[in-house]
């Protein structure tokens, strides 16, 4: 199952590439923020580069009208019961989307830091959003997820005062024990806290090819 | 698999039974705050009833531990890469802890609030932690989990001050919309609030056991 799956993650992988379009596979637990967070990209990003997201759901559509609401071109994917997206799962809700045009494909996978580690989707590059309300332990009681996450963003930091058994560098110091090119970037898409530096790392990515080979999945 | 984990499943129930265990299933989201729970029941429900701890954990036993920091009897089960917590799994752990004399066996499963949904274990109850700080929707977006909860912890409630767009009364109508009898109850191990409430209901369970059948799983 995880051979075919590899084959279509390939083939997505491929076509994005030919047609330039920066996939990025935004991962995270439920209450991560991820949607949130996709509003405030959008919005940062701004129309010129156009941008889509693909939302994966068990139930409701509602963070793909959010990501529309935000100015992308969205569809949702509902799961059912499937605790993950795949690369057939993105390939067929493509149809319904003018992917060939975007500069940037979000694909927001379940709140689940599980199951969507093990699943190639065809992207450029993992994110991992991680909520400062979810304590310092996580990077090392879900290794998994971080050890392919090219870059993780910690969410929700506006709320880091009220947290007083919470630590950036605790946190920090778990991902360089997990990640093997650590990567973090403090951000909250309340106050806008990081966003800028979080859209540069993603037009880093995206605009000079060669150098983006050096450190990610393209 | 499934028809093979009821079986199982079925055994620990009657175990459970004939030994006068009330079994939790404790699932939640990563970072929902169960293991902070749990110390805070261990502490609230004290050393008179034993306890016992399971914790399904990808990687760590870092839970296990605190749990018995905290005065309970714990064994954590390493799942490696799987997603959920089986019946079987809990079987085999049971051999290493003298379960026969508890009167309160926590099994905490692996954060996710997706797949431990699918897999009984023979507990008595389901009970469903979730963070004030996941937001409002998560009842819509992960329903399966919820409609088989028991009760729904609605936990960090000591955080809602700083939180203006997350409304209690918001969840509660969004879990009556999926759970097929609501019961929620809103804790802060850190503060102490609703833990008392919490081990009443946990008490209701346990004891008067014709009465419990009304409601629950036994």
């Amino acid at each position: 199952m995880l051979a075919s799956n590899d084959r279509t993650a390939r083939r997505n992988r491929e076509d994005f590439r030919e047609h330039e379009v920066l996939v990025v596979n935004l991962m995270g637990g439920p209450g991560a923020g991820k949607t949130r967070l996709l509003e405030a990209t959008i919005a940062a990003i701004g129309p010129a580069a156009r941008i889509g997201v693909l939302t994966g759901d068990l139930a409701t559509g509602t963070d793909a009208a959010r990501a529309r609401a935000a100015g992308a071109s969205a569809e949702s994917i509902a799961t059912g019961s499937a605790c993950h997206l795949d690369a057939e799962m993105v390939r067929g809700a493509l149809r319904r989307l003018p992917w060939r045009d975007f500069g940037y494909l979000f694909i927001e996978n379940l709140g689940n830091l599980v199951c969507p580690a093990c699943y190639d989707l065809g992207q450029s590059v993992n994110v991992v959003a991680l909520a400062v309300t979810d304590g310092e332990d996580k990077p090392l009681k879900y290794p998994t997820i971080f050890q392919k996450a090219d870059l993780v963003l910690l969410t929700k930091v506006d709320l880091l005062p009220r947290l007083d058994d919470v630590h950036v560098d605790t946190i920090r110091d778990n991902l360089s024990l997990v990640m093997p090119q650590p990567a973090m970037l403090p951000v909250s898409a309340k106050t806008g806290e990081g966003v800028d530096r979080w859209v540069r790392w993603l037009r880093a990515y995206g605009r000079p090819r060669a150098a983006a080979c050096a450190v990610g999945a393209w």
